[in-house]
């Protein structure tokens, strides 16, 4: 049986463009990896008359109805009472609940808990009860004449624990089938690229099923399989995963991983070897990424951001003869720079990125778009030339430091280098 | 007369979970600008019947309706006609856009224009056509029944083009009023206290309004006021700009600017000084932060991310006694980071920044969240400890981030460094 949900965020900070609602997008993604189909995203102030509207629409025309924002403390916070009244429900006080959140307040915050927080103990009647341990509103989810209601929490961080740890567990029940999807990562093919690629394969698919996910400069696949338990799922998923990497080949980089950096640390504490980087155009984006995935430290040693020549010169020891004659933004200058980021750090492995990023060209007039990204290994130097056109500035950073960290993922798993 | 808005976004990739719903905050954050209460969102897929029924409900609660997506080439943009059939409305085709169309093709994408492009061209009867310099979709908007309808394209960079350059002038004109904002930016105080602070302020005015806006790290207040003409409605704002930075001092550090690093830019081009960085814990974040904003070259020179504590020996010259007494987490090292950077890079000033970012303590036991800020400059040396606590690691980075610029914009002007 396939459900139909809508997703109704409550929160005034919306509808003043304060925030996007990050939340209706992490939901429908789980729920359509889950099988749920979602029709509707709703946004409503905190707004008891509203929000009653809103459900009334909602429960017509959707038999799984999830809110978001509106559990808090305060006076505006009146998602559970108009809830409650919509669908006939009474709210009931739960003492243990009210322990909890006088023991988070006191041991976390190390604050008295403020008494108006005794309403985010009370929830509806004859509810599962969602617990909330990154904040103090519980979650709930109950049913009324065959629609379900599940209430989260605002902050996206209490959102999305919650997600993962009781509404994902909640709907696979309502379905009776075991659900199972794995994400393989991609870097150097475009979105239309890939979707001709597998469209014969994908448009003929029910189950397991084939989506893809773009980001800038990455496509994500999620396949998704369903069957009577995990086993059967994961084992439906075993062709597609075959298929998809034998179709695109080497631009896929993995299966389960978060991103392209990751990717890199892993391979590198599997050969034992650590990175440094040398970036100009990037201004120390790609060391950023990598430096966000806690345990990089491992790996990584550091970098130098070398965004005047001088400083390339003096901080890389990049040769000033092969400034004079190439400049800054060549071949030789990111090859000299790699190796200029060993020296630097001791580190085995060198990366550098040197470009011209825009709005204007590059002191000698290089154009906008041309980037190099050079490497420096103990079995020798390689350099891949890229040329983004005249994208957008963060555009060609963003391009750029994911080609660092594919050139170097390409070195480590014995592919070619300069071609991609 | 005050006006009552929903926006609906079409596009079955955002119930997908594919993106977030960003047009949808950047109309309200605007609209709100503008005097006109948005009290719902909606969001439906590209489907004709669904859309149909979100419009027959938003022309009974809002007089202004602003749809985002599906106006594009293929089969299932069905936004005009859809819309069309719903307001009477006859679709008209219009050659020059056409011509137009044809000429972005063959000028900007080297190709020939597809000929289902052709539908893009036609837009309703009577209406007022908004051009899009930047893709292929005009959008457009029109009047029936008392409900102005307006079409936008979804990509949110044409959005957000066509937001500037069309759609808030089209509101303006049903204020008939002026309305002038300015963003007055913050650093170094909590969204709760800024309230607090301005709470007696805030809450009797109607007109001029101020907003907050909190950002990871930072408050950005915009103050908002209506008039007969511009000139009236920017008087009308001067002393609510004075008593916001007679409130709260010097947390204030800048009008109408993006972030505290382009107020160093500014800062820094006005006191004829360049800028180099040393980090540790942040790994990059401030040099790509900087680097971000198109110009950055005239005063920023580089940096070096040390991540291993050899790199700040070898690459920042941090004495190997300082590190072996005090260790890499310690003001000693954090002030010696910072002459490090002068020394690699030749800037007049060196901003430097060292702690534990977690999840786990430094090799030392230094808790999570302790953070140095060192700052080299020619008139002297200066520090700055933070103590975030048991913050996530991305949160720890992005703040210690901001420091690093809050150090530098307040030794510029002259202001206390070490506090704030």
């Amino acid at each position: 049986m396939s459900h139909t949900a809508e997703i109704i965020a409550v929160g005034t900070e919306l509808l003043l463009g304060n925030i996007a609602n990050t939340n209706a997008r992490d939901l429908s993604q789980s729920l359509s990896t889950l099988g749920v189909n979602v029709f509707w995203h709703t946004v409503v102030g905190d707004n008891p008359e509203r929000l009653r509207e809103a459900l009334q629409i909602a429960r017509g025309r959707a038999d799984i109805i999830l809110t978001t924002g509106g559990l808090g403390p305060t006076y505006d916070d009146l998602t559970k009472q108009t809830i409650c009244q919509t669908f006939g429900k009474r709210l009931v006080l739960h003492p243990d609940i009210l322990e909890n959140i006088r023991l988070f307040y006191e041991s976390a915050l190390h604050v008295p808990m403020p008494e108006n927080n005794t309403q985010q103990a009370e929830l509806p009647e004859d509810c599962v009860i969602f617990d909330n341990p990154v904040g103090t509103a519980p979650g709930c989810a109950f049913e009324s004449g065959g629609v379900h209601v599940l209430m989260l929490p605002g902050p996206p961080h209490e959102m999305s624990t919650m997600l993962r740890r009781h509404v994902e567990p909640y709907l696979r029940k309502l379905s009776h089938d075991a659900i199972i999807s794995h994400d393989i990562m991609t870097f150097g093919m475009g979105e239309s690229s890939i979707d001709q690629l597998l469209h014969e394969k994908m448009s003929h698919m029910t189950n397991p099923t084939l989506a893809t996910y773009a980001k800038p400069a990455e496509v994500r696949l999620r396949a998704t399989a369903k069957a009577p338990t995990a086993e059967e799922a994961e084992a439906m998923l075993v062709p597609v995963l075959a298929d998809v990497r034998r179709l695109l080949g080497d631009v896929v980089y993995g299966v389960d991983v978060a991103n392209l950096a990751e990717c890199c640390i892993k391979e590198l504490l599997k050969a034992g070897l650590t990175l440094a980087t040398a970036e100009s155009c990037t201004g120390g984006m790609a060391a950023e990424k990598i430096t966000a995935i806690p345990g990089a430290s491992k790996v990584y040693r550091g970098g130098v951001v070398s965004y005047w020549t001088s400083v390339k010169a003096n901080a890389l020891h990049v040769p000033q003869e092969i400034l004079d004659a190439y400049g800054p933004v060549s071949e030789e200058c990111a090859r000299a720079m790699a190796a200029g980021a060993r020296k630097a750090t001791g580190a085995e492995i060198g990366v550098s990125v040197t470009g011209a990023a825009g709005p204007d060209p590059d002191e000698r007039g290089v154009p906008v778009g041309i980037v190099f990204v050079g490497l420096s290994t103990p079995n020798g130097q390689f350099c891949r030339k890229l040329d983004f056109g005249r994208r957008r500035r963060d555009r060609i950073q963003g391009l750029a430091a994911n080609h660092v960290f594919d050139v170097v993922r390409r070195w480590l798993t014995g592919l070619p280098v300069e071609s991609f």
